[in-house]
């Protein structure tokens, strides 16, 4: 019996209109809603069950894990809503259409915003529009002004590690609802992937990706449950 | 700034067909998941806010939170489930038409099972349909076979006391979402409402009741936040 599924929130509004999001917070679309209610009845038909959920204080992954929970009649389980699973930071990128953004600055610097493992995008401007540092639900952490992959990879962990891995190795089975770059940070932790891969592995929207894990939670397989 | 917000679960599909529910786990319907929106709006909309939220282990009352919280854009806020704040188990009649029942039983005998404070009415059979002590969700606790509102409330008031009562001293304000049995539990001890009066105290779904309480969590006023 798998230990831990990770899943990416299904299609959000700024996924379809193709913006950096980061931080800010969309909402899924129809399409995404349905998609996470599609991972919760196969991860039902496949028999997973869980004991213990995670994820970020971003509405498009409570949302998606929520619809997936309902749709395995398993609502009533517990979830603990942490910012170290949010989304990458995109900086100044978030809100900008990224075909937009490319015409400005060319394809090849947007290529290394978003695919370097430690280059981050410019600072987002005190008091912008998408400027979150006033947001209430982070009151008491210091929100990052741009984060690279690898500064999303140092906050993720520590979160992984005093509280996802302590259930696990706990023999709970836990389902973890986030993004992008925070699931591409637990990907590289347990599959060991170098830094020069991790950038460029894909996380598709709404498909529960399946971990075997050994009791020192080394990973002995991953796959994603729609191809077993 | 009101501290403490209780809110019945909106229509369920059983509230719908009159018949006993119980901790048989009902979802709401289209109009109950409106209510639960409305009533979200609602306190948006005259300047409530949390930074705790409670609600049962039952489909019903988790599902009026989060659609609250969505409408609030606070579905990031923690929430603590926990079966003592469930509905009052109905033993025997969990399923049965009310109508029904009083035919069978007599309008008199029906009324005593509902609206007495501590005659239970008799006990679930076990292995009948509605025998929920193998559900997981409530592995390691003992689910009651009957309830009265007497029995209710003993074991909703020990999850105040450990749980919520010292958030709210804490400076913590708490929005729950539960049932109309478990939230007279409450009703009763915030507002002292005698034995015999309890019983008919009827809470209307998906409204917000509001709590003004002092700083030893007395009471100094309670109102439905639409008659304000």
């Amino acid at each position: 019996m798998p230990k831990l599924v990770l899943i990416r929130h299904g299609q959000s509004a700024w996924n379809l209109e193709n913006r950096f999001t980061g931080w800010w917070d969309v909402d899924v679309t129809e399409k995404g809603a349905a998609e996470a209610k599609a991972a919760g009845e196969l991860m039902a038909a496949k028999g997973l069950d869980f004991d213990l959920t995670f994820t970020s204080l971003q509405t498009r992954a409570i949302k998606t894990l929520n619809l997936a929970l309902e749709a395995m009649g398993r609502l009533w389980l517990p979830t603990e809503k942490h910012w170290r699973l949010n989304e990458r930071h995109y900086g100044a990128l978030t809100g900008l259409d990224k075909a937009e953004t490319a015409a400005k600055h060319g394809e090849e610097q947007v290529h290394i915003w978003r695919r370097s493992f430690d280059i981050p995008p410019p600072a987002a401007e005190p008091g912008g529009t998408y400027d979150m540092t006033n947001d209430r639900r982070y009151a008491g952490i210091e929100v990052p002004a741009t984060e690279s992959l690898k500064d999303t990879i140092a906050r993720v962990l520590p979160y992984w590690d005093e509280r996802i891995a302590p259930a696990l190795k706990d023999g709970q089975r836990v389902l973890i609802s986030a993004h992008g770059n925070s699931l591409r940070a637990l990907v590289k932790h347990l599959s060991n992937i170098p830094d020069d891969e991790i950038t460029s592995l894909e996380i598709p929207t709404g498909q529960p990706i399946v971990y075997e894990l050994d009791e020192q939670l080394v990973a002995t397989d991953r796959y994603y449950l729609s191809e077993r």
